[in-house]
């Protein structure tokens, strides 16, 4: 009995003294990105200085470019860029949707923009009845008969009663997805969607939509209304059922072209080849700035190399800042991932993706994958002075769709981000809904848990 | 043994009955706020219609007409009108500082705003030179014979390095607060203090100052420079400590003047004698909108009448929303509060203080008093789904000092404020600023609190 207690207490002793170790290093990792990190002022020049940067535009080749810079000038020892070839769509310069009634007296321009993906309507636009529907079962029960001919508009409103608005948007995003193939099979001539959004505006937000060739073969135009448009489109269909909309819109898609993941590594001191990686994506919607989504993401990730420098803390493992590109219209990057890291035979420890805004930290999401769960659940009581509360089952992201698949424990960071689904995809996801401790605690969050991972996580 | 276990089983079984009942009620509670309440379109009124509201102004008399309907409108049995006295503080229109070196070829003014409760400058205001401080102690040491004649800067950082914002204010705000009375101690003319502030712009925040008699009994005046404009002053010193800067104010401290508290009841239905309280402050300072201090506190406990009329719930106690007056420069409401309780012999159970933003929930601060934290911290897992993970001790509020004297136990709602001292006090704290998600959040949390104490808190 002795004996075991004996062991206990120095047990426990090592525990404590580890766990305080660990508590002084974490305030140090805050107070060096609550104080001096670069974190907020990158984000504002890759926001304001390059833009919007979907895939395949001039932008995204200016942001790549940055972020090998950026990469290196917060201290990677060396720079990966990641080939990997990605859709390259153009908005073009019309984007239009009017309603005309002669009944109500009513011609007016609803503000709208091109879901990603969309093919154009013919130069002249599409001018037609339109049907409202709530679901695709709505949909499908009114079949070609009243479909044939039309424009379909999803009415289906963003649930506000959801306490995390992810769900709303979980539940109403597949209208964008997928609703103009949905929409065609019918015999639809043009799709319209009420905007994903959590705020009752009139800012039309974008977003990839697919064709889906297995629901039907003809290619739709497919745009978004505000808001507030599709309150009034909605309206004016109660009181005048024949209105006509006309839909019109410019979109190109050109060949797909080359584009880079851009990897900034720290090397590992003592294990190398093994790596924990971090990252966000690199590329945006064409509309807004990119603040938010994702650009808080890539320069959270990044500044962990800086902060690794700053305090001479010398990782065992490789350490990885990952801009993935492609996120919003194909996720070539996040597949590209998983595909070096499998042909190289990578082993990869875990890996974080953060892309629900720059706001502040709650949480992680981490999967029960090979004790990964275990092992970080253990830290919620360093983590509790920094107000990160919920280390919860689960997670992971869209940009590590390729390397999940490799088996490899995923991780995902999760901000209050109750404000997101208002400027998701808008013209208004700009530098200035920034805040810089929000950013700061999240980069921090972040980069305490990957001091922690490289410190004790073992496979 | 066998009945032992029946006695556990069943008396768990009316637990686990009660918990289950309790989460539907505070779903439903959560449902009312998330889509149905006024709490946002209520404080575009109050911001918007009839904006800052500080103390004895016609906008802070207009405001408590607006309670008054407001609080019938939310479904009030009955409104009360508690009268205090409070200050009459006037800021006047003139409020310059401006830098002058010769050496440096340097005139520039500095945005600033004169502190409450400060007096006038003389018409033409004061020119001396600048002592710089960064603490009391300094100052001190540095005694009349390096201080008298001059004007001190108070230049002390906010320190970003805390994860509570309120840290750094709680560290700063004692140089607004006697600044100027200590720098009056030995000679000085005037004082000038940091603003206290988590971001780096331009504006100045202003808040309330006390003249200490028992440090000197010459008034001096006091006023805020911005962050940056600080920055400026310092190292402009720094290249020239000979550099005079000018101070001008034309504030006027008026006779007080007979306000009101509104306070907003509905009747209990057992106990209409015994009352909980939820309350935040109706004044406001006069260069912003007090958006987030503390109008959103106001409407999100006014709120809580509408909330429980519209789902039929018939409080057995009597429900108290209390729009507090004066609590900027006074405290007048919140004392009168605890004087009337006193002298009617009312019987408190709890009271709730609302006033630091209307931001996403994250918990309450609960008294131990009187078993109010041991009841409520047990209603943490009704309140996980919510995402209100912090039910901590301690709690409160300026505007429960009167109540609190009374040893009535008390709570204080605690939100995500990372980015409230970016506008505190400024005149960016203006509607704009509020997300409704996020002010509807808190107001669920503190009604579905109330809905829970009505039920269950017994003393």
């Amino acid at each position: 009995m002795k004996i075991f207690f004996i062991l206990l207490f120095s047990g426990s002793a090592l525990f404590l003294k580890s766990q305080n170790k660990d508590s002084i290093q974490l305030r140090k990792i805050y107070d060096y990105y609550l104080t001096q990190s670069k974190t907020y002022s990158n984000l504002e020049f890759l926001t304001t200085k390059i833009g919007g940067r979907l895939s395949g535009s001039p932008q995204a080749d200016q942001a790549v470019a940055w972020a090998m810079k950026a990469m290196y000038a917060a201290g990677a020892d060396t720079v990966i860029f990641q080939p990997c070839m990605v859709a390259h769509w153009v908005r073009g310069k019309r984007e239009k949707c009017s309603i005309s009634s002669s009944k109500l007296k009513l011609e007016k321009e609803l503000k709208c923009i091109a879901l990603g993906s969309s093919v154009a309507t013919p130069p002249g636009g599409i001018k037609a009845k339109v049907i409202e529907v709530k679901s695709f079962e709505e949909l499908e029960k009114l079949g070609e008969k009243e479909i044939k001919g039309k424009i379909v508009f999803y009415n289906v409103f963003f649930n506000q009663a959801h306490i995390r608005p992810g769900t709303a948007y979980g539940e109403t995003v597949k209208y964008r997805g997928k609703g103009a193939s949905y929409a065609a099979k019918y015999g639809a001539l043009a799709s319209i969607v009420r905007s994903m959004s959590s705020v009752a505006d009139d800012e039309p937000h974008t977003g990839n939509m697919n064709y889906d060739t297995t629901l039907s073969k003809n290619k739709i135009a497919a745009i978004a209304i505000s808001y507030l448009g599709a309150d009034l489109l909605s309206e004016s269909l109660k009181q005048d059922k024949d209105l006509t909309v006309m839909v019109t819109t410019d979109c190109v898609t050109y060949t797909n072209v080359l584009s880079y993941n851009v990897i900034g590594q720290i090397n590992g001191s003592e294990k190398k080849n093994e790596y924990l990686t971090a990252g966000g994506h690199l590329d945006s919607w064409d509309n807004g700035q990119g603040a938010h989504d994702d650009g808080a993401g890539v320069v959270q990730c990044m500044e962990m190399l800086a902060m690794f420098k700053a305090l001479g803390i010398k990782p065992k493992h490789s350490i990885r800042a990952v801009a993935f590109m492609n996120e919003e219209n194909g996720l070539a990057g996040g597949t590209a991932y998983g595909k070096f890291a499998e042909e190289n035979k990578e082993k990869h420890l875990a890996a974080l993706e953060t892309d629900a805004g720059g706001y502040t930290p709650r949480g992680f999401g981490i999967d029960t994958l090979k004790g990964l769960y275990n092992t970080v659940s253990k830290w919620g009581k360093l983590f509790e002075p920094y107000l990160i509360e919920k280390i919860t089952k689960g997670g992971g992201g869209a940009d590590l769709i390729g390397i999940a698949k490799l088996g490899v424990p995923c991780m995902g960071f999760e901000p209050d981000n109750q404000r997101y689904f208002d400027i998701h995809h808008t013209a208004q996801d700009t530098f200035d809904k920034i805040n810089k401790r929000e950013l700061n605690l999240g980069a921090a969050a972040i980069g305490g848990l990957f001091y922690l991972l490289d410190q004790y996580y073992q496979r």
